[in-house]
């Protein structure tokens, strides 16, 4: 029996779970229906390929949910997060399936009875990060619990970079996936466990407490906390384990400079200033105290003492090699906007994937085992490289994870009904198997503690 | 003919207010209407006046809006700001002025039009600060522009304090007005005009960026900037001035413990946590690095290597004695709290005004203007003193000039309609003039600006 498969949004991240899910549509007996507010984003994907449509697609018109929702045995939503839940009531009265990249949340979570008495599933955070990340630590801790081992410590860190042969700014870093994102990683707390004590880092000295680390083969890395850590307890079943972190990664020499951005206050996201003939010089500038700009001292100079930095120091390079000391306007047609938009703007302008350039995935995971000979440190970890700014690896490994497990639950493969996050082995084995083919697979290193 | 007053809200901020509008009742043929949500409240401050009546009043209640405020001439709210605009709206539809002692927002300043078209008037801000500062600084400002003398610098400051003679603790400081208002001020960011240059100060160092006064006959004072003093310059008609900055004022040695409490992260309060069995120490370990906590350091000492002083220093023996490296029990009865309603929690049973205990007012202008003969420096303070914990300095600051102002508004004394805030000459001269009887009124001292 035919299968209707819905994509809602056909966005730059769309483009390798549309090809995957089309690839597969006629011998699975598949109709890949692509849907977005611009039209010819969806046609431009589907690409007349005779197992696919392209509509127009409005979240906002309640006609346009139910008359293609209806119809959809599988949704996949691309949509940004925010709309997942008017996406979901949807899919519950029209008897389909939901499938996200995204972060499950408390209200999507609490849909879990509805969506188990309709017999359907909503599995959210079947992306990379979330998404693979699940799979690979799952499918490791599964592995080391079957032969009674106790998990002491667990790390799992992604980042989203540029590969070393594109990297040509002092910041080591690309815009490859939403900007604000990027700029506003980190606001609010981050809180993790560490040696069996809660640890907490408020968001202005979070660059600041970054770890560093030597990845074997790709290079010096900086990791910052992403997020509460502590919610990932439960969802790994490891109540009683001593430590666990998740983090970001950057390349390093990108955290401290970061950290000064944060520190005189330029990603601010709560409050809009005026940017009617701001210059990027005396936009900084508004944030460095007084005692330090006497004499008409120079931008650079100023911001450097009250860093208390040497005006010789890295960080005051990058951040004039962003024009921050610089006359140029501020490059946003706004009248208003906040610092963290302001800023996303400039470096919006500096920090652009060129045309040829290859993004960068990175996954780390570290897990601290205890057996009866010992303590062990399993490093496991995966990377993979971008074709170019249009077929990036972010939206590779966004996108096939997540093309991957709505084939297998097209194929009734799946078991599970609920709300769920891809933790369990009927998720991951196949998952990880299939992904290997596309090149995304991890690479394990074991050695004893006491050796490291 | 006989005007009805309405009082909307009966708690601890009322008593000035209501005693001095039930004083003036008789002669000026009013009935003032006191409700609130807790009926005994409002029958308290009435106190069986024969020109009273209270009444339990529910802002919710659509019925308890119309029937009460259709009633009423004036409407004075002393009500949550959130409230003022459903009340705003009843006194639109029930032809009632309304007067406020709370800051107007851009909700409320929209009103302006709609006020206007009805004759009315909705006066906001005329309590302390904002209220009495912009009373005196309009009265010196006016004073000086009258004769062409050209305005430089306007700072203005004030502080709800503890009286020097019932200081008990080494922050010098307890809870006089709202602790939550206390414990989140100056969240956001902070912004003032310097020297024609416009300045920002985040939250995350706010505190570590006050000023030092001594005060003649008061003693040694810490301002921090106080919001967007921006905003003033269009109010106080200051086009063209050099410094702004209105400012918050608290007794020496409180802005560098307090900035001590905001690096550690224990002011946030955009998240919670589970309070369960939780210790205060251990909640306040959560934030310190894990580097300062090796080899069991007690925390004293891990804080204070953490924020760079020694172990002696006064900033750590503050945070000692809040009891923040104790074993004692979070003191809040909630599952879950923010680290800012954790921190007030414990503050509320630190900083607490005894029976007995006055409270302390203090208003400093500082206004530098230029002359043909010079610059000179233009100080002018107020200092107020309660009686006990139950009769307030600051509860008469803030009660006063709004009685006395809905007593010019009853007696077509104020000619101002829509939406204002209490700047022009025919509302401060009446007011300051009937302050003064009460003992409200500001000392100055002028001096060239060389010998400062």
């Amino acid at each position: 029996m035919l299968k209707n498969i819905l994509i809602l949004g056909a966005g730059k991240s769309s483009f390798y779970l549309i090809n995957y899910l089309l690839s597969q549509a006629e011998q699975n007996q598949w109709h890949i229906t692509v849907g977005d507010l611009d039209l010819r984003q969806a046609e431009k994907k589907i690409n007349n390929h005779p197992c696919g449509t392209a509509i127009r697609f409005d979240i906002y018109r309640e006609k346009d949910r139910q008359e293609n929702i209806d119809t959809a045995d599988i949704v996949v939503s691309l949509l940004p997060p925010p709309f997942h839940i008017l996406v979901a009531q949807a899919c519950l009265d029209a008897n389909a399936h939901l499938v996200t990249a995204s972060y499950l949340t408390d209200e999507t979570r609490a849909l879990d009875a509805a969506f188990k008495a309709k017999n359907l599933l909503f599995m959210g955070e079947i992306g990379l990060d979330p998404g693979i990340d699940h799979l690979a630590i799952m499918e490791i801790l599964d592995r080391l619990r079957e032969k009674n081992y106790k998990i002491r410590s667990v790390h799992s860190h992604t980042g989203a970079l540029i590969a070393p042969e594109c990297d040509t700014n002092p910041w080591h870093y690309k815009f490859s996936w939403a900007p604000m994102n990027v700029v506003t990683a980190g606001q609010g707390v981050s809180q993790y466990l560490d040696n069996n004590t809660l640890k907490r880092i408020p968001y202005q000295r979070l660059f600041d407490s970054c770890l560093h680390r030597n990845v074997e083969g790709v290079g010096d890395i900086e990791i910052y906390a992403n997020r509460n850590s502590l919610a990932y307890i439960k969802l790994y079943s490891l109540e009683g384990v001593d430590s666990l972190l998740r983090g970001t990664i950057r390349w390093a020499d990108y955290c401290e400079a970061w950290q000064a951005l944060v520190t005189l206050g330029l990603t601010d996201n709560s409050y809009k200033i005026d940017c009617t003939d701001l210059r990027i010089g005396d936009w900084v500038k508004s944030y460095v105290p007084t005692e330090f700009l006497q004499e008409d001292v120079h931008l650079d100079l100023a911001v450097a003492d009250f860093l208390g930095l040497p005006l010789s120091h890295k960080v005051i390079y990058q951040l004039k090699w962003l024009g921050l000391f610089s006359d140029d306007k501020i490059p946003t047609t706004h009248a208003t906007a906040s610092p963290a938009e302001i800023l996303c703007a400039i470096l919006s302008e500096k920090w652009v994937l060129q045309p040829n350039d290859k993004d960068f995935i990175l996954m780390l995971h570290e897990i601290i085992y205890e057996t009866e000979e010992g303590k062990y440190l399993l490093q496991s970890s995966m990377n993979c490289i971008g074709e170019d700014s249009e077929h990036t690896a972010i939206a590779k490994t966004v996108g096939l994870p997540c093309g991957i497990f709505v084939k297998l639950l097209a194929n009734n493969e799946i078991s599970l009904r609920g709300v769920h996050a891809p933790v369990s082995a009927e998720v991951y084995k196949p998952v990880l198997a299939e992904l290997a083919e596309y090149g995304i697979s991890f690479s394990e290193n074991i050695a004893p503690t006491e050796f490291i």
